[in-house]
């Protein structure tokens, strides 16, 4: 058997999140569909995170193992003519048989994006938050978040994890024009942690929550704790990072 | 009567273009009907350029006269929230009564972006060309649009005008990763001229065109010896200014 990773890029605005569902369209069920298409086998797509329902990626990482023949440039620029054009497959690439998606992956990079004033053109990879915010606060919560520690405060709903310990390597939120935005990078993430971590964040800066009070949440790891999520469309997973990568 | 102008932002993917249609979803028309509702009177919107069907706008500017006693910052706010999330009304000020949105406009700016890869974030605000193209050519031919000439071999269909004379400021492509931005500034522009002078272009990045011809084309001012428009999904009205405004 082939083992192929690919690189994808998707606006997860019309579908019901990465993973496969009998009764919702969802962007691993879209890529399964159109692969069994191309390869005519029975395929499984392996993601390296689970995005929820109208979060967007511009670096997913997949892998799918085939029989097929078909040279890897063919399979993407065939994938590419086949699905729906809010996904696009960046990259098709032999790997080892070892290499997994999920399991492999040592780092990844989401982005949080806020806008200040109402956009057309950026209204589904954002939130519009209309209140004042003291960024200086937020950058402060934020760089308190690098380091191991539990993040069970900003774990949404059940969750199949047996623990909610993660590593932050950076966090922190830029402005840019009338955009926030808030990149984390960590070698795994809890279900719902950025756009958690987000919403608490940002009640930090209008004033409901002090740097104090975060802290307490921080270290809490309860999930009654933390904020209101940010939405979806704000989410974007940026890239994912695996061993010998650079 | 007061005079109001407005800056709007809007994604023209799903609109049949700026200017008012009886049987089609326009933005002109979109932004009267709310503006009926908030102001409770008959109201025509004049806007400075009527951008075609799927083209978008981050600075379109409007001018609406209205005799509301309504503060501007009030309309704005209302019309933010009746509008449909894909028009953005980016402000709303008091102007003197004699300023015209349409013929008041000194200088209009627009963008046109090409991918090099199928991007779906990107894929309703950017044209893809898989083919390779010679970017240094296509600078050449941009830098030679400054001045004062005829463009009537960049105009598009039935045209109102009375003559294709336009003063081009600026014209020059960069490359942006994997993104080749077109960016344009004249004092006017004739109906279809940059989606036109794009797909001419590229005609010359991809070899099918010197730069002779090119010049050629530009001097001949005849609309039978463009070449073919480039996609409306490309094109965004960045700006507009008028005297008086920096």
């Amino acid at each position: 058997m082939r083992n192929l990773k690919l690189l994808i890029e998707y606006d997860g605005t019309d579908y019901a999140g990465w993973q496969r569902q009998e009764n919702a369209r969802t962007i691993q069920g879209e890529i399964e569909r159109v692969l069994r298409q191309i390869l005519q086998e029975e395929v499984a797509v392996t993601g390296a995170g689970r995005t929820d329902s109208g979060v967007h990626a511009r670096g997913q990482i997949a892998n799918v193992r085939t029989g097929t023949g078909l040279p890897a440039a063919e399979i993407q620029r065939a994938l590419n003519a086949l699905l729906p054009r809010d996904i696009a497959i960046r990259g098709v690439e032999e790997v080892p048989e070892d290499f997994h998606a999920r399991y492999g992956a040592r780092e990844r990079c989401y982005s949080y994006t806020i806008i200040r004033a109402p956009s057309a053109i950026l209204r589904n990879f954002s939130w519009f938050v209309g209140y004042t915010l003291d960024v200086e606060l937020m950058k402060k919560a934020a760089a308190s978040l690098s380091g191991t520690r539990e993040f069970g405060s900003f774990c949404k709903g059940q969750s199949e994890v047996d623990h909610y310990r993660c590593t932050v390597l950076s966090a922190c939120w830029t402005e840019e024009g009338m955009r926030l935005v808030f990149v984390i990078r960590a070698n795994r993430f809890v279900h719902g942690m950025v756009r958690s971590l987000v919403g608490t964040m940002v009640d930090v800066g209008r004033g409901y929550t002090t740097l104090e009070e975060f802290s307490s949440i921080l270290a809490a790891n309860d999930r009654r704790r933390g904020g209101a999520n940010a939405p979806a469309r704000g989410l974007m997973l940026e890239s994912v990072l695996y061993e010998n990568t650079p």
